[in-house]
């Protein structure tokens, strides 16, 4: 397959794959008829309200719902108590690994409320008014405790603790006694000191960012019906249904085939829709209640009760020598994981340095609790935190080495062969050329006006596989539908049908995708992990390459030949060494009328897709005066491996490059001393807008992941991961202040430059 | 596999198939929350109303529905006109093949109304009432023409003809002028002129049976939603939802990918709901309004514009030696197929005489039009009409020859290798041992009351096979998913489960069976010819196959092994020569942690299933003063080939004797002179209840089908064939008149009763 380096993304021999086809739920969802989670309504449906905690941290005394109970229109209250054993283990399917036991406790607080906004009962009512008033009756005692809300403070010996039996995982010599910090863990490669030795210059600075929210649009909804003989049916937006029937099946003691999940249209996720949350409690209400239970947040639940991304502290070190070569890397990365463990600070040390040929390193990661919402994914979790540092002081060493920006990390560049942190040399991957595609873009020799900086960032995503499996209908008159497990968020179900269209030669607006329910097809990850073109995908490229093989076989029957003979091309059977020929249509006919349809089931588990890398090219204003920030232009350049369809691709660099300018310049989570959010709504959350935003251009660099039929590698997450550091850099050249605390937002923006008039040589965020 | 031959129907080996499990739906269904045709509502939704004819024959001149659109609430109107014109052809997903533009003319009357209740036009509204109130507004000015009711009428010189157009097909020297006669075919075997002069004893009847209906519980339902991208939406109960689908798409132009049915449940059909009368007219309103509109028929339109089974006239002749062989056999068959073409006079040639080895035969069928609604199939269609005959005449020649009834069809009784009217040899079938069973049964033998006579009769039904799909998804914890596309009506959801915990050693209650819609399932013939079990079940046990093959290849992995070496039992891969064991769950762990899940796809255009047979014996008990019958005891022998579930065999064995029972006694449409159905309600069209009928013994005989993996024959339709017969003779015991008319209610009897005791030689009904 010829790389190919265009905006287009078409070429490399391909029909379908490449172009831009109207995505096939474009209409539904354009004219409102679509079917989000809280759209659906059974006959004699509840409706579902939560108890939340008004404490960030206390002890549950006692939960007496009796007068709850005896409010008119309840049909079930349950609390904690309703809940069985935890299993132990881990849960594997959402996109982080979970214990099972933190996951029940988080969707329903037992002896302690862990956080403001924690569930700690439920009501399913004949009204939502009537749940709410019941809620109001359910009497809690509380043994309220201190809460500690910022990761270094969590870390103090003599902090109040979360979980009084969590020992230190990985530390070798932890003490035997209550700690915030979950887990330690440590990449190490070559001889760090060595390299800081070896260095012309060092720099050396700590970065904070603040917790975020994902800001999908669309609360958590779901509507729950568990039947008299326990069969549970789960209608409910997410990023994976297989996720909540696995989860909630663990959580409730249930067999998987119990539980069937149909999964509504998804009004965003960004990862924070790849756990539960409402679902084990609506099987528990519905169980108690023998009715339908509507379980739907409000956008202030969302805030106070759903997952956001980690904060983080990192203290990081970069070293090189002068001619722009990097020696050594350090970081120490303490990030928030909430009130339970998990935090992707894993991902975050694997992400730190991951652009760069870095001998010597050293990566230490903690995974530290406070009394905040459990962190939950987002988007290429725990890396732009990471990218933050990294990106800021290797700059901060270009600059004072006088190398070019693009320059320096081109000088550095992973390449296939680089070991990275984790002791893995790089298949091919494409960082250099999207490096190359910035530096050839006419936004990096644009001039700028008065206090307009440039910044540039590159930024690095894994990219998940794992298990995706679809089925494939040939229909009796030629056209298809094929299903598929994985909600689509992004335009893939346009991607199934474009795959289908390209193998099997069926034009792609007679290719019908579906999101099949976890009954009708097998089990699928989670959308997320940019896997879905990929994994879900080749699933599907293998049910097409397996009908084919039925249609030659048909087909060999038909001529009377082996099929060995038979050979597919262009939607159509030929007999090698003969001509003759028989289109689909004719098979299907065929087939229709002797062995059967064409149809076939296919399941991966597809091995991680190869690395994907962007570079970021951001110009912003800086008033002197209020500080505000406006990003004036905005270029990503980013490997797709190949873009299947162009314009999808180009949507997810669009809207991963805004959210991390949002998460740059405006979004935090506002806490008060006592750990409650003071800004959960999105009046005072303040995620740009349009308005906000320049147009963001794009560049999709094609340098094919050679392990994938058509060499893709996941677009969706790298985009967000330069944004934070590319704004900094740009901030720097505009203002000439260093900013170090994420977001960076007008009130410290003008402290930076009110400190820089001060002392000029020290100036910081 | 063994032949057995017991009420349990258990043995052969197997430990699932046999046994008796409760169903996966029951609980659902009886508590009311499984959801029919009707109970869908979606936002926005509109509700129809057809415009009927009031007229059984005329021409259509102008149909002004413009008062109509502007009622309040009125969102779209469409006449025949809307329709595109229908393609040529011949639809075969029905249970009978038809003619689209035919089935296109009976959805909605073209330029003439053929029966009363032929569909001229259709509202949709916001409420139900808007959209009958707007019904009326329409101006349809009518030629009214005579309409003709009776088959043998139509049959006449100068009867009013329905279709200028028809001329006879199948006859060579038919006139090139208008007919009613759609088709004439014939069978032929031997020489029935030798025959006859070979036989000592010769009869000749003449039946008649009415129309009747298959009187399923359910009214046509449907909700239908076309997106503006043409997307195609359907809710629907019905017999098959991929008819639904094709049927729809061939009428309005659509390709199969651009319409998605979602089954409802359905309750009830019988042969009823296996075609369109709702769905195209649907898309269109929905198409028009842009809204979802909701189509429910009301019980009235049902009788009065959903096809019932044919009325017939059959004139019949049976020759026999005076020790009770049968020489020859003549039937004259004209069926009413109502306003089109269609009557499945055809199964009643290829029944008329299944049931015995007769060498000499002719067997002529006509297929007639008259001014009633289109024909449609139910149970068996057309094959209780034609046993009415045979049964009945046989048992006058046993009683003038003095042979037992059972002793002279078992001396007749086809075999394997006896030739039947197709010219066809039987492959193994089971008649005898239904016919032996009968004799050894306790009924055949017990004493009788006063007024009270013991009828016989044997049927055939030939069973059908087709296209069936299945896909299996075996779960991460060993459970597993099974879709299917065949509507579950008589408990076939159990069954498909059965299969997958037969195969793979999975309990059946950790199988959870799913009738899938058109999307997540390849095409998959309609719930009818008793095929589902047989053919459905085939697709399920090669999907499970496929499972087994992938789980065996799993193992070879694990063990490192050649997959040939690796056996499968017992739910357990076993490596032979060395007794390692991996179980199901196992194996599904390993697969998820590599190759990806298991899961499987299937289709099967099974062959025809062998035929079946079976034996009744009917006691009743004529009320002399006013004729009305009574079953007192009632006993049914069939042979299932395989009882994959006997509970549901054996109510498939009950409900089809009481729907025959009912057509004996009860049933029929009263038409007036203008073709107006006057009993359009089921108060006055008398279905038997539960308190009309005895308790209906069954006795399940298995004489595996040779070409099954189990040994299925298809339950179904055969109970419906003999009952008319069994209770004909069964009166003729009791009160010694011979009914000849169907059906035989207390007017009819009585009347045979009357002339009976004017005349006693010469009794007749």
């Amino acid at each position: 397959m010829a790389q190919t380096n265009g905006k287009n993304g078409s070429g490399n021999g391909f029909k379908v794959l490449g172009t831009r086809p109207i995505r096939h739920d474009g209409i539904d969802k354009v004219t409102g008829h679509a079917n989000y989670g809280a759209d659906l309504s059974l006959p004699g449906m509840l409706h579902a309200k939560f108890l939340r905690s008004p404490h960030a941290h206390a002890r549950i005394l006692s939960v007496d719902t009796s007068k709850a109970e005896a409010m008119p229109g309840v049909k079930a209250v349950v609390t904690g108590d309703d809940f069985p054993p935890p299993p132990t283990g881990i849960a594997e399917s959402g996109e982080t690994p979970a214990d099972y036991s933190d996951l029940a406790r988080n969707v329903m607080a037992q002896d302690k409320a862990l956080y403001h906004g924690h569930a700690i009962a439920a009501v399913a009512a004949t009204t939502v008014r009537q749940a709410e008033e019941a809620v109001k009756r359910i009497i809690v005692e509380y043994d309220v405790l201190p809460p500690v809300l910022d990761v270094r403070d969590a870390m103090r010996d003599g902090a109040p603790v979360l979980h009084e039996s969590m020992r230190t995982k990985g530390l070798a010599d932890a003490p035997d006694r209550p700690t915030n910090v979950a887990s330690y863990s440590v990449y190490e490669l070559g001889d760090v000191d060595a390299g800081f030795a070896a260095a012309d210059v060092v720099i050396e600075r700590e970065h904070t960012v603040n917790t975020v929210h994902q800001g999908y649009i669309e609360p958590h909804a779901a509507v729950v019906r568990s039947s008299e003989d326990g069969q549970v049916t789960i209608w409910a937006s997410s990023q994976g249904h297989f996720m909540i029937r696995e989860l909630s099946a663990q959580l409730l003691h249930l067999d998987i085939s119990q539980i069937k999940v149909i999964p509504a249209e998804i009004g965003g996720g960004f990862g924070g829709k790849t756990t539960v949350y409402l679902e084990p409690v609506g099987i528990l209400l519905s169980r108690k209640a023998d009715r339908p239970v509507k379980l739907v947040m409000t956008r202030e639940e969302v805030f106070r009760g759903s997952g956001p991304a980690p904060a983080s502290y990192i203290r990081c070190k970069l070293g090189a020598t002068r001619d722009g070569r990097l020696t050594a890397g350090y970081a120490y990365m303490a990030y928030e994981a909430g009130a339970f463990p998990g935090s992707a600070v894993g991902a975050g040390m694997m992400g730190i340095f991951a652009p760069y040929d870095l001998p010597n390193l050293r990566i230490e990661g903690y995974d530290v609790c406070v009394n905040k919402p459990k962190s939950a994914a987002y988007r290429a979790p725990g890396a732009p935190n990471a990218s933050f540092s990294a990106e800021t002081i290797l700059e901060e060493i270009a600059e004072k080495l006088r190398v070019d920006s693009l320059d320096i990390r081109l000088r550095n560049a992973a390449v296939e062969g680089v070991v990275n942190a984790t002791g893995v040399a790089w298949p091919r991957i494409g960082l250099q050329e999207t490096l190359e595609a910035a530096r050839e873009h006419s936004h990096y020799s644009a001039p700028l006006g008065p206090n307009q900086g440039r910044g540039v960032a590159a930024g690095w995503w894994m990219n998940a596989g794992g298990l995706s499996s679809a089925t494939l209908q040939i229909n009796e008159d030629g056209t298809a539908s094929v299903a598929e497990g994985s909600p689509d968020i992004g335009g893939t179900r346009a991607v199934m049908a474009m795959i289908v269209s390209e193998e099997l030669g069926i034009p792609v607006d007679k290719v019908r995708p579906l999101v099949a329910d976890t009954e009708s097809v097998a089990y699928t990850g989670v959308t997320g992990g940019s896997r879905v073109a990929y994994a879900t995908g080749w699933a599907v490229t293998n049910a097409c390459r397996d009908a084919i093989r039925q249609m030659r076989e048909c087909a060999a029957r038909v001529w009377e030949v082996d099929a060995e003979r038979v050979e597919w091309s262009d939607g159509k059977a030929i007999l090698s060494g003969d001509g003759k020929e028989l289109t689909l249509k004719e098979i299907v006919a065929e087939a229709h009328a002797t062995g059967g349809m064409i149809t076939s089931a296919s399941s991966i588990n597809a091995p991680g897709a190869a690395a994907a890398f962007g570079t970021h090219v951001a110009d912003v204003e800086v008033d002197p005066e209020t500080g505000r920030v406006l990003v004036t232009r905005y270029t990503v350049c980013q490997d797709a491996g190949k873009a299947l369809h162009p314009s999808y691709v180009e949507g997810q660099m669009q809207g991963g490059a805004a959210q991390g300018i949002g998460w740059a310049i405006n979004e935090e989570y506002v806490f008060d001393a006592d750990g409650v959010m003071e800004n959960a709504g999105f009046l005072d959350y303040r995620m740009p807008v349009a308005l906000d935003l320049p147009m963001i251009d794009t560049v999709i660099v094609e340098v094919p992941n050679p392990r994938h039929p058509y060499g893709v590698r996941g677009v969706g997450e790298v985009p967000i991961v330069p944004p934070i550091a590319a704004i900094a850099n740009a901030i720097y050249a505009a203002a000439g202040v260093r900013m170090t605390a994420c977001p960076m937002s007008p009130p410290r923006v003008l402290a930076a430059l009110k400190k820089q008039a001060r002392s000029p040589q020290a100036a910081a965020g």
